[in-house]
């Protein structure tokens, strides 16, 4: 199964039950062998004030989840649910 | 399988063969029942600056698919490779 068949099925279901607009932000970095630095902690909210030029979200809407997979793999997820309402 | 598993799998084998440093980037949009814009296409440059802040690359180290699986969902993956050795 590929990720984008992985992301077809999630959603698909998610849409049935709710059909609110939804974003999924997913970055995952491999440093490989060189020790370079970890630097989504600081681009977690670079990317969400790119998020916010283009819909407006609030704090309360946006869950975050990063995770160290091992000393060479970091997963930053950023989940967001908007009203169905425009405010 | 969870999708930090997928990502986990899938990395792990490309570590063990190449070692490379890489970020991959998935953003997935759905838009609900409302018709909202799709902003994955301009948010995509977006994003890229705000990789360039923290580390260099250029536009040939970049691989883009934008897909738009349906009228609802749009799944935008970037995937960066970065040389093993800093320039």
């Amino acid at each position: 199964m590929s990720l984008l068949d992985y992301f077809r099925s999630k959603k698909t279901t998610q849409t049935a039950q709710t059909a609110k607009e939804r974003l999924q932000i997913i970055v995952a970095h491999e440093r490989g062998q060189r020790n370079s630095p970890d630097y989504l902690p600081a681009m977690k909210q670079d990317i969400i004030d790119v998020i916010r030029r283009y819909v407006p979200i609030d704090s309360d809407q946006v869950t975050v989840n990063l995770d160290n997979k091992n000393d060479n793999l970091s997963v930053l997820e950023l989940n967001i649910t908007l009203p169905d309402d425009k405010r």
